[in-house]
């Protein structure tokens, strides 16, 4: 009872704190919007967030992992859990057309996924719960992390420095333009869809066209492996599964009387469970073996599992889903189940780990009809979403595993 | 020059014999229309044979090879080469729609591909030559040949029983209604084509049409395996080359919401030589390991050779070709060069191991528009055909080695 | 209140009969298991079913829809809604490989679906009712249904027949093995696939397989037709939907070395919804029209719909499963969530139409650790699943609808 | 007799003076190699043709066609007959490998087919034909022809210009270096098979990877079209013809994970008459509606016959062997049967409207065992081969048409 009685007081304190900054969100939201960095590069980005963090009592990782992943932890003078708090900062090649003041200055690269609203509001929920560390239950990690939209991704090498074991939960958002700012969007269980890239040279004999005898036709082969691959998801998945087996690429461009040597095909694979990524392995690996018999053909197949299926916890979700409702926050308008997305994320490894919730943050901007997408170049948000992200957060750092 | 004279005179008796018999070879030819029976069943069309050859001077084997063939061996009374000539007496299993009065009595059974007139001219020809035999050079074996219609044929175990290891040369006609009577057609070189039957059984594994993750559909392999094996001709053989592959039979009957447990295809293989059977040969068996592996189902394939491709000897066909337009003969009225023919025949046996020839002999009914091709129920000849295969043999016969 | 204690009331003494006569559904379920009769041919078994309700004190309707339909009408003393309860009671053409003492009688025909059972417990029941018809608020409307098994089923026309345009809910039930008797299993909203029978005659033109040239191959046309019609799965459905195109028979039997005249294929399409269900169909369609302009072939398309995807009420199923519970029936030991199923029931016309419920019985025999599913030879049940779906839907003959 | 006597006299006189000049013919084959030129671009090379005409008394006009092409008449002093010869002079896109001292000095560009070596001859023989005219009997147009290597190539323009239309025969000649210098090849009718390219855009609609349902994948479209147009060589094509379909360009690059919007590919057929020409312009043509509607794509096919099949007349044929044989020139040792050749030359117009022949002209370098064809960057011939060509070509001249 009086642990509740904390909680509900540092609540208070919290989310007043973070309405009062507000504007400090949208101010480093535009900042960084203005100076988008790439995956893997993002040099001044993490300096941004290392500088905004100096001189504080808190302890700061940088380089963490495979690039500039910055981990902060704050360790609340109350005993309490261990929970991570996960906010990416990596941009797309992308050349923005949204007309705003602080459009993008980088030529070509483009916020076009809301990195930086989960950038900024999570530097200025982190400052506040700083501020109030003693009166913070257990341990918040704020998991500042690089390169997410390309695999390998940041996530996994985090998880792999094992900066993160001794999470007890971990929980993340995503501005996604489908609602309005103030819905929060939540799914249980398998949530997003786990990924595989792979590429394949299929390496045949050239000639000339006239004399097909006396080459090996790489086209002809690589047609026949695109038909027979669709009978993994018509013939071999459970129609009740959900599967994707994509070629977006048949690299095969040369002279129209000249038979190819050989020809590249990529691809991109998605499922929902780590079952149909076996089944999906298993069928292509065993196409590519039958067209290289079948064509006498070598390929060469590299075949790369990277994302995998993003599952939230049952019970994780269950909890928090009951938090939001509970918050009876004028600010959070409404907590809706969402379909499964075939979409793919890293924060998915950090979940294969440790139990958590991914949820999304409404952001369609007002008075708009048509929706842009994450990754469209006219991408855009409402920014009042930033601190309806950092007040459900907050009610998740205060209330989660507090109240059992 | 003495046997030159030898050679004239015998050939002006044979000639003059075979005119005043011409009624003779047509009543037997009827004869046997009328008394049709199926490859390998041909037993009273052998006793027949055998009959017409009792009490004449001359050595007569029966069930030769693998069914009732007959050899008739006329030594002659001067030296010289050995020469086969063969006449097939097996019928086909068609209802005849011709309107003779000497119409099948076999219900079902047709000699719809001129065996009866082959071995009516042949025992006329024989019949003459046994009376003529002192003025005979060399030896003359008659091939009576059964089965010629349905693989393995008789033809290759004749051969094989080492009755013909004495051959020179070895001759055949065939009855082709693509030209009157009259005309005698001829290929030097590959001029019929080989020919191969496989048959497959596609094991997958049979369950319910709403699941097919649960089965292995055999019907959707053998659909891959039908679109890739057409690579064979259109990608692998020389396209100067002649090369055909056929999937007669697609036997996959089975409820629209069971998937089938296994499936049978048959297929017919044409080429006009070696080199392309191989090619085609290796082809198909490298697409059926590729289609197992790649579908995960079982192929059992059988893969048969049979007749072929029928190469008749430059020289010999050079040598005959002089010899029947030099006859001057006024029923020999046309000797035209044939094209390839796609069809099979098991002759080309015979020529694998003897130079020899194999010839057409016109017999397009007089009056008659439209063809009725050979296996046609339709099919019908003009007798007046029967005395020219006749004389065109015995020219060859009485000529063919005795001018060099 | 008043209603309440009648509704109590009622209940009791009809579950207490039930419970008497339990055995005597088990009588009834193996006479009718002796004597099966295929779908539309259930002569006897509709006059067994006659017989019952001789000389009861209720309206019964014989020869409903297109065949052996029979509706019970049970108008209650009290005011309420009109329910229907639906069991059918055709078999199937299956040899019965079960060694039990009242086997089926009739050859190669056998209750392998529990239609027998879904038979037995509702004459019981529907007599029970009819002897406490004054204490039963509205009417009943009992549904022996024909035809279960074979499209275009019995229901369709019944509900066609207007005889039920009055309900104001529909219940069914099915014995299920893969749970014991006393679980009982429903699905909210889409449960079951609807299906969708195809038949396509693909008219090629015949001839020698030497010619390809002079023939247009039915075969080749049918296996790119099967090679693209996997696409429809693979690349045209919405990879979170649930859909199926299985092609179960292709009939291209004939000889190794002819070019067939023409194929038949006939295939089996699944879907969950309306909308998949038309876009299968649209694309379905679309292939034909482009393999017969491909391929130069005639393509004869018989496409039929049958049963629809069967969707149970989300309002009335929520309302069900709470009275299951609430039964607190030591009969009943579990009410559980099941997954969709693949498979089609045409008790989705009487949804189609009125709100319902189609809820699963579980009747895994005592003892065995190997399931036979329905339509096995082997399928077997526990009777004592008999009285729990008696039971079950006498619970919500008494509840539903009554507590609103 | 007379007009016998003098063309004895003539060819002595041509054969001499060539024999006297086979070093400039060499000398001037080097300097061609050393800068050779594209074609369509050969402006260097028209002038060099045209200089070494200057002040020669002869009619020469340029710019013939589409192109650089020069045309020079040659009236002889005596009646005769009309006839062209052709010698083309462009080079092809190739850096040059072989290691001589006269290499190409422009980069990336290489007589590598052989056409210096056919423009040193004729400038040689031509002149000498100039200086013998008073002899020479009818008139002699040479054809200097650009752009034989890229279609349309110039020989169509040329003969479309009408400055040919009162040849009586045309006559060309190719290195060829299967065969040592000395060997001269020939085949009688179609001899080189007729060409055409094609170019097809798929427009299909892009989208993600993960969602194929809002796409319309034009790889899947396309790679359905190349495993179906290969029926048409192995269904559709009479198998003892020649054609060939290749897909030598399948540019679908594109990223991994991204649906690509349209796709292109491009191809080239083959065929030896213009039957089959026909028949698969019309089943490509065919296959493409077909894929068309089969996968909702948008086709724009580009398909244009280039060359048509050479045809060589079989009565010149005959003609010119029966020359060069007669002609007992100790340069010409062989005079041999050529196999038919897929590969194209547009020389094919010209004998599309003028009876004549095109003949090889062996090559092969002394002491070489390897051989590289015609544009393979090591290319080489023996340079004995310039005074064979001018040679063989000086007998036609003198005698084709003369002696009948």
């Amino acid at each position: 009872m009086v642990q509740q009685a904390h909680s509900s007081q540092l609540k208070e304190q919290l989310v007043n704190m973070l309405e009062s900054r507000k504007d400090e969100m949208i101010q480093i939201r535009r900042h960084l919007h203005q100076h988008p960095e790439l995956s893997f590069k993002e040099e001044k980005t993490a300096q941004f967030i290392a500088d905004f963090y100096k001189g504080k009592d808190v302890e700061v990782q940088t380089h963490v992992g495979n690039g500039y992943g910055i981990i902060v932890t704050i360790k609340g003078g109350k005993p309490g859990k261990t929970i991570g708090l996960r906010a990416d900062f990596d941009a797309l090649p992308i050349q923005e057309e949204v007309d705003v003041p602080f459009k993008s200055q980088n030529e070509g690269v483009m916020h076009a996924c809301g990195h930086d609203g989960h950038t900024a509001y999570m530097l200025v929920l982190a400052d506040c719960l700083i501020q109030l560390k003693e009166e913070v239950s257990g341990t918040i990690k704020i998991i500042h992390q690089h390169a997410e939209e390309t695999p390998p991704g940041g996530a996994k090498s985090i998880v792999e420095s094992g900066v993160l074991d001794d999470l007890d939960a971990v929980f993340g958002t995503h501005l996604f333009p489908t609602h309005p700012a103030g819905t929060i969007g939540y799914r249980s269980g398998y949530a997003m869809a786990g990924r595989t890239y792979f590429k394949m040279k299929i390496q045949g004999r050239g000639g000339h066209g006239s004399s097909p005898q006396n080459a090996n036709d790489p086209i002809v082969a690589g047609a026949h492996f695109i038909t027979a691959v669709q009978t993994v998801v018509s013939r071999r998945l459970n129609p009740f599964e959900m599967g994707v087996v994509t070629i977006g690429s048949f690299d095969g461009k040369g002279s129209f009387n000249i038979i190819k040597d050989s020809i590249e095909i990529e691809g991109d694979v998605r499922y929902m469970n780590d079952k149909t990524q076996q089944l999906i392995d298993r069928e292509i690996h065993r196409i590519v073996s039958g067209i290289e018999l079948q064509f006498d053909v070598a390929c060469d197949l590299v075949y790369t599992a990277d994302y995998p299926p993003l599952r939230n916890d049952e019970a994780v979700t269950e909890e928090v889903v009951a938090i939001l409702k509970k918050a009876a926050d004028s600010d959070i308008k409404e907590v809706v189940e969402y379909p499964v997305f075939s979409g793919s994320e890293d924060f998915a490894y950090y979940l294969e780990k440790t139990p958590g919730l991914f949820f999304n943050i409404g952001c369609k901007p007002k008075g708009r009809e048509e929706v842009f997408f994450n990754h469209h170049p006219k991408f855009d948000i409402d920014e009042d979403a930033l601190l309806v992200a950092a007040k459900a957060v907050a009610y998740v750092v205060c209330d989660y595993g507090r109240s059992n």
